[in-house]
């Protein structure tokens, strides 16, 4: 290599540079399985943001790629090695700056795990929405750079909706703070929107100011819908969504989720129905709009309808919601798709998963937030050769496809990484794409941040 | 002039350029009434998008400054013509595309007025959130290129957050769309939200998709509560909000603007009370939440608390407040501000306009949407000499500043325009003008569009 890492090793505390092999093999890769991993040059952890802000300038001096990277939670390959690269480790940015419940916001840094969050706004009676499945090792900093969702986005939003302003580092190693403590403002460009989900290419998020929201008087309802059909339960999504009644929580989980589900871990479940429905309501009609829900349910031809009794069978239909991904991938390798469609495509969306599995000869099983129309149908692999990848990487072309000619994408909250990067060009299309090119270029001259990722 | 206007007129369908000063003066201005305003070299009305982008592609190429307009009913000066510029006006794009109440998304073209939109989703049982005061003569275009905020923001999010995607015509002529049908959709960048709130800086908004939401089953509830101090309203509002009610209005009307409102129309209003919070909830659990914003109000020392008992009591509170503008406006000229302050911080920020105006001898009617800590001053002036606007300015300097020293914003959904361009370079720092300037300039690298507004 030409450049000097040992100059920037210099520069940074002790032990902020690793170059053992034995330590950067950890950092090579996220969770998708069928995306190639380079190796990097070094993986760096700052302490401080003035490190990052080093890192950042030294890299765009020496024109070293740098990939930034949370907890390596994703699902894309957006965070896996480039050959050569430094691994930008924002691991030890881990404080939570300020809770602060009157005024509705916390500040965190980017290394902060989700939960943890939670549990310091849960401490003022406040909570933080945003709750990807990972949410117990993931990072607010990777849940920003990739907008992350969850089951809570029906109601409250995804990341996006709950950031009011970022601390940013930029290549050239300058530090930009966006937004403001308002819930409304317009002074300038929404460059806090532009930075959450840009995947690492266009800056490096340290820190964020979001809002935290007072927790609901009391705990939410919850019932599940065993349904005979799938389209009995796009039917019945329909019609809770055409309702006005606003679900914190309407999650699908079809049958072949259930039986990897019993088959991980016995919970009772239905093996037999063509898919669950669990909803939830907070708030002080949490009463009224679970009747309401339910009754769409049973309009729509479910044919078993309960709502918990008890905080207990509430939290052990979430758990098995919360199992589905951990219970499919203990079962084989998987690729898991994440498509969003809109209102009233979930039933065409569900026959269309069915259709192609039935096609192709590949199991998918599918568990959707419903009520936001986004679904991860899960691709269930006997290996992964380079034949079953290739397979299932076709399949998952058709599904994203029909996602988009459904009016729908083809991410709706996993983002795009390596692995679907080529599918992304088709949606966006050529205005589109030299539009990215252009903000990339303006932001990112040296092209270093996360460069062949995202668009 | 050197350039060739008669070559774009040839290129537009007749009467699409317009250069008679009897009819170009009625574009020069938008509603800000100390905001100086150019002359144009021409006013172009394009009938097509393919017109828009005729004409965006000879202003490139020649050079030529174009300021977009929608109804021009902006208040900071951002549609103010600037000499020898094309006024863009989007007036003959009127198309309602389509309203789609079961994928729950309508399609308008920029020239829409926004009731009309409102009136075309009523039609099929949804409705469309955002609502400027100016609703029934404002544009969907300017409400997207200002991201326009209103009164029911406070439950359903500003113009922003109700736009799925957008057609937008880019400085050389090239028409990029945005966004898709769904939900969530993080394909990409966050084009849309860059676009929306730009102020016409970065391309030409022709038509967006606009999410539509089922009406709320009943009508809502609304009361109103008086009260003998402003720091009474402060405490209600923070209570409410603490709260979790979320409600669909929140608004404040002072002493100052209940007397003008009095004085041009007797409604019966007190005026010896220091402010009036009127409020209202809708959906299922409406009664309760009022019952509980009520209650807040009692606590924190309200004097009267009244709820409305029928519609028709409902509908002369909100016109009321609908009438605040109007009737401040008769009473002479005026600068009306925009701030917006952090949840917790209206009192504050009340206590502080109310120690500016007795200082500066400026009589200061302020309303506010207060659930969003969204507050408009309104100076009331006796005339708009030079001495009298300079100190109207200096006085709309010190209430933004303070607005930002208490973490929020110099402007919550009124735009920067003209009229706050120096205040937002303070706001923003250098390092922000400076990504601002890059994102401008790799989108507009001529400089065409909108120069010298926003930022």
């Amino acid at each position: 290599m030409s450049d000097d890492l040992p100059q920037l090793t210099r520069q940074l505390s002790p032990g902020a540079v690793v170059t053992d092999d034995a330590i950067t093999e950890g950092y090579r890769r996220d969770r998708a399985a069928t995306v190639p991993a380079g190796r990097p040059r070094a993986v760096v952890r700052p302490g401080t943001v003035a490190e990052v802000s080093s890192t950042l300038r030294w890299a765009t001096e020496n024109a070293v790629p740098v990939v930034p990277r949370g907890a390596g939670t994703g699902l894309s390959g957006g965070a896996n090695a480039i050959d050569g690269c430094l691994m930008l480790s924002l691991e030890r940015l881990t404080a939570i700056r300020e809770v602060n419940a009157a005024h509705q916001y916390a500040v965190v840094e980017a290394g902060v795990i989700n939960a943890d969050l939670g549990r310091a706004a849960a401490a003022t009676g406040m909570f933080y929405p945003p709750d990807p499945g990972s949410f117990e090792i993931c990072t607010i900093g990777g849940n920003l750079a990739t907008n992350a969702g969850g089951m809570r986005c029906v109601k409250y939003g995804v990341t996006r909706d709950s950031a009011l302003g970022l601390e940013v580092v930029l290549a050239d190693g300058t530090v930009l703070l966006t937004g403001s403590g308002a819930r409304k403002d317009v002074a300038g460009y929404d460059l806090t929107s532009l930075f959450i989900g840009s995947e690492g290419t266009l800056g490096v998020i340290t820190s964020a100011t979001l809002r935290i929201r007072p927790r609901p008087p009391r705990d939410p309802v919850t019932f599940v819908a065993s349904f005979p059909t799938l389209e009995g339960i796009g039917h019945a999504v329909d019609a809770i969504g055409a309702s006005g009644v606003v679900p914190s929580m309407l999650e699908l989980i079809d049958r072949a989720t259930v039986n990897a589900i019993e088959d991980y871990r016995r919970m009772d479940l239905d093996r037999s129905a063509a898919g669950l429905l669990i909803g939830q309501a907070d708030g002080a009609a949490a009463d009224d709009d679970v009747r309401r829900m339910t009754q769409c349910c049973e309009k729509a031809g479910a044919d078993l309808v309960v709502q918990a009794t008890t905080a207990e069978e509430s939290d052990l239909l979430l758990e098995a919601r919360r199992l589905s991904g951990t219970a499919v991938m203990a079962a084989g390798p998987t690729v898991i798709d994440d498509v969003c469609v809109p209102p009233g495509r979930l039933a065409e969306m569900l026959a269309t998963i069915l259709a192609i599995s039935a096609d192709s000869g590949i199991p998918i099983a599918t568990v959707a937030h419903a009520g936001d129309g986004n679904l991860h149908p899960t691709l269930m692999l006997p290996d992964l050769t380079a034949d079953t990848v290739a397979r299932a990487m076709a399949v998952a072309e058709r599904l994203c496809d029909h996602a988009r000619r459904l009016g729908g994408t083809i991410t709706g909250e996993h983002g795009v990484g390596v692995l679907k990067r080529s599918w992304l060009r088709d949606q966006l299309g050529p205005a589109s794409l030299a539009v990215h090119q252009a903000i990339k270029t303006a932001l990112d001259p040296a092209g270093i941040l996360n460069p062949g990722r995202s668009f």
